[in-house]
């Protein structure tokens, strides 16, 4: 399975010194089909990438160096970027005219309501007319059209935990679906890398905290995706909240099934039987954040609530990696038709 | 407002070794108007109690004792019950009969209906009839049967955060009884000292749950508080988890009220004007465990969801302190008509 | 012993909006002797105090300003400054010439060896000559010093820890003073409110490290405390390492006695009987940073170490407390012969 | 380099269910040349290992079954022993005389001097004269011993640290040997998996203290393996502390050298060039804990300290894996004259 040196595909990573760069430069090392061949950042153009990220030690050679369109042309097959929403939008032209494929871990191409997205994002999207011809990548929904495309928008780190969640029975419209709610917490990286005194550990230890109750950004893209596969539109309760912890959502679900005495638990096994990186756990279990740190799967428990008709769905991944940068690998490995696991098979810590 | 010595009400504590204990006494040696005479632990008897409690050295010269029932009716006015469930009950008839006052934090004498209690605490009951005296001291809701009772059941932690978010709306008749959803989260000190690795910082640190969610001691207690005030019986959704932090309760709820034009912020403000202890946010902020960390606070945050026709309602106390110990003391001010804040002053660290 | 309202001293801050200014209006706005009229901060003029300290709700009805030295000198008699270096050494010559007292927790005034000084903060110092006056406000060396003093320094952080386990050999010359080891370890809080991602949760929790090995701006500060109470001129190791908590100094300190059969503990509970915020914990016993958290005091254990012929002495406090503003407001209550403990009374929390 | 399946050394772990028993089950279930047979846990036997390990889903379909030597004998080629001190010592005769390997991560055969480890171990060797024929399995030290060798006493997590932060130093002859001073400091897992109270989150959180000051049953460990390398016996003082993470020991050593002129740094990097797991880090960096959390790596800073004539010497390592399970698999591949990175290349999460 694994390619001569000169058959692999030439990666390329913009924003590769921002945490979740950084989290897919780990994956990357250990890619047996891929050779990293571009690292770009601003802020530590010239650097070593292991001065960033000593984990990477013996595993890396390259120097970060400034975005260069011209080189990224040349030198990759496959351009990831990891930037702030607004930077992607206005290479990835470029890139998709010479036959580069991108995948997109940025915010920039998931909402296909244009209007909606200048909205939240507050600027003007400066290519819109690519938006239609993006891919949103969650591969447990529409695996069969990320492979072979060209421009793949992963989702955001909550809209993964949350889409998973509902998917089973928003698709068999099994659910209310004016009534959805997402209890949501994240560790500290889902922030990214800020400096900032709001997410010092001074601020952070020993507290916990909703915030962005009114309305969170993901909120559109997350119904987006439900209403997709949805009979009905769906309209959602999302409330994020701050953990003390690094790495880690765990998104608690509510919603109203129609009839209660579907078997839930059956329904889930049943819908995920096949994707290896979604655990549904047994009846009686509950995820942990923990469990699933530094690896590509996410775990669900589902629990009716019999005295209030509710049900209750629990889902957890690391936002880092299915969240975001594992997601964008499993995404990759589809686009190639490799194995989907290829390069996501380390073994959490636990402890 | 201070006594003299000889005029000080003379108070007890059985159970001074575990984690409310220790948080009671640290409360109990600074308030001015008694003197803790008596304080009982069975597995640290004949140890001095700045051993356990270090920052209590020069504060408290007693030893932890044995349990005694007639040395607590010589020595005290007044006994605080911080024990695990079915210790109370054994006790309290003896010293209700000899005319002392008792403050239970335990869970002994919080439900009404008895096959209720001893269904979800897994025990027959001892003396039922006692029960019925007994009064639920959460201040802001029972404060008048509280002043001059004799037996008095202090609400679990989880349930008076619970509670408070709830009790504006619902004492109104504003929200659909049939849909109260808690999702709460609670640190690690909520699960009292133990010697369980399950407990340990090890597992705990860097990782969030859900736990017992099929169902909680604490529903039956929270729905009996909330149907009290009620027209109509409430039907809760109640999700616990548990925070990699020390202190600490988060309550988010979320509620459908009948009309979402209601000004809930000020229906929130005005319900809690006169109580010093309960600080409802402005509108746009939300509450933070950190901030009322080591003090009595409950602080309340209301954001209506515009999209959803649902109201979140978000609450945070310190479960050792206005969820446990805290409280206790402020019912003990009120029982005995001294300033409710008597003993209760600290400022919290914040950082 | 509390003063009439307009008999209390007027107390201004300059620099509260930083995690030493903040620990200060904390101890300040309980302090029956004083009346807080004015708090500076650059970044947050016009806000109000409790916007960024909430734990001050309704303790203080300030805003912040920005810094006036006419309004320095007409609403206070004594300014404390919480500043990074190079501020107060800009403005205390103003107040000086005015009469108004000023204890200073930066480190302007801290090293009376100017070119010294120079050398470690990178800057020239403004006013030389007023250093000579500058009491180093360490009470348990310098008590004498300071009361009715006008500009006060108060010592670092780490230099209160080390000097108080160094204190009572130096002092008597039984150690090798070419042989001292201070390996200390500080909570994050110490490198205060700063807007970099070196001191993000994400970096640090479960992390620790050295820093600053080859020499760290508090050597010179320790080794001139040092020297003024030895004989001969002592020679320091620091090692300074930063712990994954928010408040707390750790200090082991290593040295090599004379005579190995002295009583070191017997030294040490003599030397500080009477010092009531330094506790010499009983042989055998060693401090915890938790125990000591948001309280004055420091905690001391003695561990002769046979096989080696060496001293082990382990320090604690809190950083933010006895190593910044509760040691300032203890040195205002010598300045002003109160007693020394006037609103440094709280218990910590210890869980 | 993969063996076929049926060339595969079957493997036995006794003691799987505790921190360093399961850490090793991490290491081995990916490990290319070897077949996990048996996993004993008296406390869990009938469970199935993924139920206490649920990292090991999908990769470890087996039981955890009692001890039996018969089964161990029979399945095993390779004995790995991840239990308290007194256990191995009871079992390995028995399977040393049918001539099964065994590498014991416990205390038991680490010590030469029989008095001295029953005096710090508090029981009687039940057979002594095993030890001389075990070999102390640090491999940096000691690698030639190890292949081949039947009884490999692995070394313990401190020891490793501290042994291979003053190996270049001792071997050498080039310091005091009258004066080595090691802080370390350990996260929690170091404790193994206890149910105690003094372990859990809310007692460790926020906190830092030094224990076993007076003397640590490490020191003798750490003392017979420098006295093995060096021309005269060395005097080591050891304060061990305990650090709120869960994984890591950080340890900072402190000597004289006869010779400051000497290049250490050179000196350093010379002696571990080729020792895969040990990086010496670039003068003027420090090592930190969580950059080797999950790996096999010991990281090594080296400072002089100019003022006082001291050499400074950080050690980082993960107590779990360099400091045990990690070490364990080390020695296993070079009894086997496997690659010595064989199972052990995983990247450390960094974030």
């Amino acid at each position: 399975m694994v390619s001569k040196e000169n058959k692999k595909v030439r990666v390329g990573v913009v924003g590769g010194a921002g945490y979740t760069g950084g989290e897919l430069l780990r994956l990357l090392v250990g890619h047996p089909e891929i050779k990293l061949t571009t690292v770009t950042s601003r802020s530590e153009a010239g650097k070593k990438i292991d001065d960033i990220w000593p984990n990477l030690r013996d595993k890396c050679n390259l120097l970060f160096c400034d975005i260069s369109i011209n080189e990224l042309i040349n030198n990759c097959d496959l351009v990831f970027f990891a930037t702030p929403h607004g930077v992607s939008m206005e290479l990835i032209p470029a890139l998709m005219d010479k036959g580069i494929k991108v995948i997109d871990l940025s915010a920039d191409f998931r909402l296909k309501n244009i209007p909606v997205w200048e909205k939240w994002y507050g600027m003007k999207h400066s290519c819109p007319d690519l938006v239609k011809n993006a891919v949103y990548a969650l591969p447990e929904i529409n695996r069969d059209e990320i492979v072979g495309a060209s421009l793949l928008a992963c989702p955001g780190c909550y809209p993964t935990s949350i889409q998973l969640g509902f998917l089973p029975l928003v698709e068999k419209n099994m659910i209310d679906p004016n009534f959805l709610i997402a209890n949501s917490a994240s560790g500290v990286s889902g922030a990214g890398k800020q400096n900032n005194s709001k997410f010092s550990f001074t601020e952070i230890s020993e507290n916990f905290k909703a915030y962005s109750v009114a309305g969170h950004r993901h909120l559109p893209e997350i119904e987006q995706g439900l209403n997709q596969i949805s009979n009905e539109s769906v309209n959602l309760t999302f409330v994020p909240h701050l953990l003390p912890i690094t790495r880690g959502i765990h998104s608690t679900l509510y919603c109203k099934p129609f009839d209660m005495n579907v078997d839930f638990q059956e329904l889930f096994e049943q819908r995920y039987a096949n994707e290896h990186f979604v655990n549904v756990l047994p009846s009686g279990t509950y995820p942990e954040t923990k469990i699933v740190s530094g690896t590509n799967f996410c775990e669900i428990g589902i629990q009716p609530i019999s005295n209030s008709g509710l049900l209750a769905i629990l889902v957890v991944e690391d936002n880092l990696v299915k969240g975001a940068a594992g997601q964008a690998v499993q995404v990759m490995n589809i686009v190639y038709s490799w194995p989907e696991t290829t390069g996501l098979n380390n073994i959490s810590l636990l402890l």
